[in-house]
């Protein structure tokens, strides 16, 4: 019930500032007896890991997973899996002034207000480098719900707007082997080829001009039963945008493919058969689900990050003494923090749909 | 856990079926001693009843409240407060014909895939019937949240887009008097006098035509201190969203007063000092929110809704046994369900704020 | 999360105070499609009901169930079950007096304590007439657990010990058809025909006196498979202890069928087969659990009840101002409140037991 | 909501098997900026440690307490406080035999058929040894409390009670000094000098027949408010009695000094005022709660732990494939593992009773 746990079945707590000893998490309500291959952990935190381009922050930090609990034999034991990630590149010195104020655009203001005490290193506790810890609990997550459900879940996701550009007017459009194969040539989850260049045009002049911008992120999660979902508060929408509005710089979500819905015609997601006399839908509009559940369709959506707080171009803020003070950022920051947030928004997405398919077992299921 | 209830320590847990015996709620966790007059209440309720205008469905309830438990000589016990709802106008014979197939952009397919039973008449717990409860308990937490910050919370909503006409470019430019005030003459919520009869004018298409519009409210809070909300999952803002993506029709919730926040430089809301030398910010483009932590600004945010999914125009669903079938709706529904919204939405935020200031009494106030 | 709520998957929320308007309950989590006949949850209520001996309170109420929601054509809809039982036999003005002064023995200091407003009524919240709520909703959760595991739960209980006179020294000589089909002649659940007329003896003695006795009552449940239960705080006994010790008026809790555990050999229950191989123990000491998990024999374990606190001696109690005075009681109440208790403990145990098997299908459960 | 978690809003995760990497918790809930003397903490886990004397188990372990989080600048952050301990004597061939085997009155049996996969490594995670990281959260539960409340909360227990012998009568009589300072001379906390050579030398007779013995346990805690506690299910008392029954071997929990309450005359705590006109009660037979909510006088009861159960005589199990095998253990075991519980049951108490003082803070506290 307090705030740093996630779920209701499958539930992840995690903990950890960034500068402190180490970050993670305890993953509890875990199905017993399954196969867990932990490079598959590993290579998702790799994913996320800071470092990789040269449009991110250059604080690398090697984000070594360290299984503390809950698994042996290579299966899951249905106790908690604990698992840390100790923090290794702290350079705190760097963060000595932020001692002394806070900055706009961050939580060193409400966590005072709030707490009176902060750790001011690198963020603390709101730093971004928290989501380690449910990049991992996601790739548990997806393992879980592809073995108890016993067939593959496509969990996937790519940047569609940078700033006011927004590369794609259909997300049909998108090229899912550029996202997500050619990660080289294409390390910013750009869903088109084409929008490439600009994108890192803009980049790179984002970081000439100490500027910063924000993006837009679509998901998409397919093969996912019917009825997962809770009809009044926990409908699985209503628990995704939780999910999705709770990742740092997180400012809107929407279900479907656009923030438009009020115009768009979601409502008339009309109903039909498919040639195995199987049931379809003529659109997907509603992203998914209605009335709070899944209908089978693919679980899609929006996420849209604000630009990142900090930039070498001077803002002002206060001193914790409440003087106004003009900051200037010197630290490593990234022009946009979102084009980091894949692997974030994907992890979020499996351990909300998860816990709702355990929910759905304890209620629904058969024995 | 389940479903059903909304909230930590303020909790609602809403139970009722449109066309059952009666709906309502139990409001657990309500501190002690607090003066309620029930006539807010009933206020409330009465914002939201359907039958007010020639827009919104003519079925009329009179939505009396009857508290069950809870109050006592005027003031709250500390022990749950439970009210109840007589569903009186329940012509359920209606809807003797939703029985047998599954209409199109409603649950009445995902409730059978989940639970494989469903009160059919109305939408059963899949009704918007069952905001009253949200709205009723909403109208509770305003009160407490008063009574004990000791000062006016003012919280408010009007509808800023129709379909695709957006009333107004800037939040502050509504006119919050037109708004609250002149209900009689625009009963629909919208923001500035010169757009209303352009909306009633396509309300007035829409009816006639048998189609639907969605739209998008705008919502605000004033008067909250600094410090409500949690750092990592459950931020202010993250549970702002799943409140507000459970209410039904609800597709998109933005904090701040656009969806458009990727292009927009919400990082920037920089810091300063208002004359008797209180902190202030030089703009609210965050919504109230950093790091998930309320600022002390207002808290403001958008809800989009999707199109009314029942309209007289045709549209293809199937039977329950898997038929294609198309079908004509004869009920009575609004061409825009989200001009009854606002009373929900202030109530949803009500609520979660509520939440929010006990938690941070619980964890870090003075005893 | 707040105090009148009772399970995680499978929930009661009970609400009312002895003297309002209603008491009642919603049950979450319900299970769907599940027939339920109503006059089995009315028998149980009945037998819970005060009046139906000399032993027990004159007090008669009708307790008549009246369902709100979550039951559709005879079957559980998988929505709350709310269901109230009304107020009837107010009688409000007997209690007038209990405004001014703390009973002892009571919850009106301990009330005031805490929220510094109390409904004095007949006790108000801390009523044993909540309990008749616990009582429908176990009769509901037993109902739940026999149609999902598809087989009979026998769940049972009797009083063991009154005062200091323990009926049996040995749980396998109680003769349950006395205690269970002689209710007639033998109305206090005594398990033993040669014990019952002294109990009759003494219990007259003790209304003669003015003084009350306290009683311990034995449970069993049987039927359930191994495997139910958390392995560190959720154990399956750890959280009947709660649900036990959450009854008014009980003080100690114990699993097996002695309180003296610690001289008993309970460590030494040894494992063998039956005849047809199936897993069998050599004895059951450990009431049914091991390490916290249900090992598949009977669940088993006693439940003592304090004295009631209220009978015709004088005793000292406060004022609401702190004044000592002397207390007469002149209410309707019973010489030993724990005859009339199990009812209440047979729904506790069904509703934590139900609870944990919902818990075990989802963490643990075939799709 | 998962079985390893602990409280509702000072809420405790543990996890860790007995010999993986390493047991630990993570503390949710706490209030910031409470100065801890991290010495307190490990001097809490030494008093629990094994191998302090003869009468209990020769593993030895530091276990040394490793903060990962929650903590800077020597004060809490009310962001989660992480604490592992490694796994650092862990001996598993030691243990290889209990691969195959169903030990009678452990855990492995019951955990196979939950699981059907097992860490059978000294008891995996039914291993007292998770009970480590209760006593470090334990320690920070006492820290906050007696900060928040601004007094010195004193908690403490002795055995009362070895297999069948019962030092004492009359809680009044315990030695406190004896118990708490002569640890050299009394290591198993007995509360009398003179039964003390008596309970050696049981002990001692114990260990050479291969037997064990269970044991009953004293506790108190002075200096708590009235107030603290829900009227319904989650009574101070039964939220104790859960705490309790969740530790391992546990089998009976009582509140007030005896478990023979029904013959007791514990309704009649009745009410007068100290010389300084503040309440008082002539007694405290109901343990210091009345209606499940704390009266401010002393919070006492039993706590008792059935015999060890494992024993260096041959008792009958099953073998993974059902046949029976007599089983010799040769481990390192207790005769009386109850010796070590005191820090245990300790940190129960102090998590229940902090946990309940933030919710009454939350729901009932001055801002």
């Amino acid at each position: 019930m307090v705030g740093n746990t996630f779920g209701t079945l499958l539930r992840l707590t995690t903990f950890g500032e960034s500068h402190g000893e180490s970050i993670g998490g305890v993953l509890d309500g875990v199905p017993p007896n399954i196969p867990i291959d932990i490079t598959l952990i590993q290579n998702a935190l790799d994913r996320r890991k800071p470092g990789q381009n040269r449009y991110v922050t250059a604080r690398t930090e090697d984000d070594i997973i360290q299984i503390q609990s809950g698994l042996f034999e290579g299966k899951t034991l249905g106790t908690p899996i604990c698992f840390i990630i100790k923090n290794t590149n702290q350079q705190s010195n760097d963060y000595d002034e932020l001692k002394t104020y806070f900055r706009p655009g961050h939580g060193d203001y409400t966590y005072h207000a709030k707490y009176g005490h902060r750790d001011h290193r690198g963020g603390g506790r709101a730093s971004a480098r928290e989501t380690a810890a449910r990049v991992a609990a996601g790739a548990f997550a997806h393992i879980i719900l592809q073995h108890t459900l016993k067939r593959p879940i496509l969990i996937r996701s790519c940047v569609k707007q940078l700033g006011d550009h927004n590369a794609i007017t259909n997300t049909q459009a998108i090229d899912w082997d550029f996202v997500i194969k050619n990660t080289e040539e294409n390390p910013i989850g750009c869903p088109c080829p084409i929008a490439l260049p600009r994108w890192i045009q803009k980049l790179n002049q984002l970081k000439e001009d100490g500027l910063s911008a924000g993006a837009t992120l679509y998901f998409e999660a397919h093969g996912l039963p019917a009825g997962l979902g809770e009809p009044v508060f926990d409908k699985l929408d209503a628990d995704i945008a939780k999910a999705m509005m709770g990742i740092n710089a997180v400012k809107a979500i929407a279900m479907g493919d656009t923030f438009d819905v009020c115009a768009a015609q979601t409502g008339y997601d009309e109903m039909t058969l498919n040639e195995d006399n199987t049931i379809a839908f003529t659109s997907n509009q509603a992203g998914g689900t209605l009335a709070g559940i899944s209908t089978g369709q693919p679980i899609t959506g929006l996420v849209a990050f604000k630009p990142t707080s900090s930039t070498k171009t001077v803002r002002q803020g206060l001193t914790n003494n409440g003087q106004p003070i003009s900051i200037p950022i010197n630290g490593r920051h990234d022009p946009c923090v979102a084009l980091r947030a894949r692997p974030i928004i994907e992890a979020m997405l499996a351990l909300t749909v998860c816990d709702h398919f355990l929910r759905w077992r304890g209620q629904c299921g058969n024995s």
